[in-house]
C-alpha cells in the first residue's frame, strides 16, 4: 500500500489538472451546462480509471503525457454515468462524493444533458488533432470505449439493474450485470494502455484479465461498504442497495463468501500480472487498494 | 421536387436497412434496452439528415457503401437527442413521430439508456474496422460528430432552449440556439460527405455554408408547422413552443417576415451550390423539400 499512494496521488493530480484543462469553461449561452459539467467531473472521486489507464501504459513505457488523453476519456464516461445513474428515473440519489448530486445541485434537465454532452467529449477528445496517439491508435480507442459504454456494455449493465428490481438474479446473473455496468469500463481502462503501448496480444489478455478481476473485486467491495452503509464515508446514500432488496454478491453469497470471492480474485489477479514481473507491482497495489478501501 | 422523390426514398430505404442491420437485436438480459433503442431509431423519421450526407458524399462520387455508415451514426444521434428532449423533464412530450415518445412506450429510465446507448453506438460504428474509411477519416468523423453533438453543439444548444423558457432572447441569440441544437448536426451531416470526398478546402466550405442555410431553414419551417399546429400532420404535439411563449423565429419576425427569410435563405443555399454546378442540384431540390414539407 505505501507505495501505491504517492503515485496515486500524482497521477490524480495529473488527471485533475487535464480535465480542468479540457472541460469548457462556464461561459457563453450556455454557461449553465458547462458549469455542471464541471460540478460533476471535478468532484473529486478516486480516479480508479484514469490511475488504471496510466498505470497500465507505463508497463509499455508509454509517457504519461500520452496516457493521460485516453484516461480522462474513460474519467468523463464514468462521470456522466454516475450523472445519468443519480437521476429520479434511475437510482434517485441525493447524494454523491459527499454532495448534492448533479440534478439535486442543478437540475434534472441540467443533469440529463451534461451526462449527454461529457459523453460526446470523451470521443472528441480521443478524435482531437492535437491528440498524439497515431490515428488507427485513436480509432481502436475509441471502438473500445463506445463498447464499453453502450448497450453491451455500461447501458447495457444499467438496464439490468433496474430491471433486476423487479426480479431476482442468480449468482451468474449477477456476473453479467457487473460485467457489463462497472467492469467494462474498467477493463476498457487497461486495455487502453495496452493500445498505446502497443502491447502484445498476451501481454494485452492479461491486462484485460487483470482488470477484469480488479473490476469484479471493486463491486464485491462496494456491496460489503454498502452493507456497512456509513454515508460519512461513503459520501453516497448508504444502505440503498441492500435495503431495497436488490440482489448482490453479498446478499447471495452472504458476508464471509464474499470476503472469501475477493481473495480468490486478488490471487487470480497476481497471476495475470506475473508475465509483467515487477514492472506490475503498482497494479498489484491497485488491487489491495481497491479492496482495503474504507469509502 | 419531383425529381427528389424517387431518389430520397430510395436512400430512406437503405438507411433504414442498414440501421436494422447495425442495431443491437432484442436479446439478452438487456433485450428491453435493445428493443427501446430500435423503437427509438427505426420509427420512421423523414431522415434528412443520412439523406444530406449520402447526397453530400455523391458530389466527390464516394459510394454509397462508404457514406451510409457515417449518415447512420448521424441519425442515431438524432434519434438519441428526440428519445431525450421529449422527456418530462425536459421538453415532455407524449408524442413523436405520431407514436407515443420512447419514455411513454417504454418508461423513463429506459428512454434515458436508449439515448445514452444510442449516442455510443454513433461513435462505435465510426471507429469499427468493418468501416472502409481510414482510420484519418475514422477520426474525422468521430471528432466532427463529437462536436455537433456535445456542449458546443446540440446539447449546448439544447441548454439555450430550456433557459429561454425563463427569459427572452434577442433574434441574434434565437440564432444562436438554432446553430447549435439543430444547426450543427445538419452541417456536420453535410461536412461528412466532403470528409468522405476528401473535398477541397473551398467545396467543403461551400458544403457547411449550403447546410447552414438548410438548417436555419428546417427550424424556420418546424416554427411555422409548430403556429399551424397540425398534429395530424407533425405527429407532434401541436402549437407546443409557440403556445408555451417560447421565442422563435416566427415569433421574432412575425409569419410573413419569417417566409421573406425562408426566401432569402434559397437564394444563398443556390449560391454556394454554384461550385459545384449540375451535380447539386439534388442538393438544391433537397433545400425546397425541407422548406415546403408540410409536416
Amino acid at each position: 500500500m505505501t507505495s501505491l499512494e504517492p503515485a496515486m496521488a500524482a497521477v490524480v493530480a495529473a488527471v485533475e489538472g487535464e480535465l480542468d484543462r479540457l472541460l469548457p469553461a462556464a461561459a457563453g449561452q450556455q454557461a449553465r451546462l458547462h458549469e455542471a459539467m464541471r460540478y460533476a467531473v471535478l468532484g473529486g472521486g478516486k480516479r480508479l480509471r484514469p490511475f488504471l489507464t496510466v498505470a497500465a501504459a507505463r508497463l509499455f513505457e508509454v509517457p504519461d503525457a500520452a496516457s493521460l488523453r485516453a484516461a480522462c476519456a474513460v474519467e468523463l464516461i464514468h462521470a456522466y454515468s454516475l450523472a445519468h445513474d443519480d437521476l429520479p428515473a434511475m437510482d434517485d440519489a441525493a447524494l454523491r462524493r459527499g454532495r448534492p448530486a448533479c440534478h439535486r445541485a442543478f437540475d434534472e434537465a441540467t443533469a440529463i444533458l451534461v451526462g449527454d454532452a461529457l459523453q460526446a467529449l470523451a470521443f472528441e477528445l480521443l478524435a482531437r488533432d492535437d491528440y498524439g496517439a497515431d490515428a488507427a491508435q485513436r480509432c481502436a480507442l475509441t471502438l473500445g470505449l463506445a463498447r464499453a459504454a453502450g448497450a453491451g456494455g455500461m447501458c447495457g449493465g444499467q438496464m439490468i439493474d433496474l430491471e433486476a428490481e423487479r426480479r431476482t438474479l442468480t449468482l451468474e446473473q449477477i456476473g453479467e450485470l457487473q460485467r457489463l455496468k462497472t467492469g467494462a469500463l474498467i477493463r476498457f481502462a487497461a486495455e487502453a494502455g495496452a493500445v498505446l503501448g502497443r502491447a502484445e496480444p498476451e501481454q494485452r489478455a492479461a491486462l484485460c484479465g487483470y482488470a477484469d478481476c480488479l473490476g469484479l473485486a471493486f463491486q464485491i467491495k462496494d456491496d460489503l461498504l454498502d452493507l456497512e452503509g456509513d454515508t460519512a464515508l461513503t459520501g453516497k446514500d448508504g444502505g440503498r442497495d441492500h435495503a431495497a432488496g436488490k440482489a448482490t454478491f453479498v446478499r447471495l453469497l452472504g458476508e464471509a463468501g464474499a470476503r472469501r470471492m475477493l481473495a480468490e480474485l486478488r490471487d487470480q489477479a497476481s497471476a495475470r500480472l506475473d508475465i509483467f514481473q515487477e514492472r506490475a507491482t503498482v497494479l498489484g497495489c491497485l488491487f489491495e487498494f481497491v479492496t482495503d478501501r474504507r469509502s
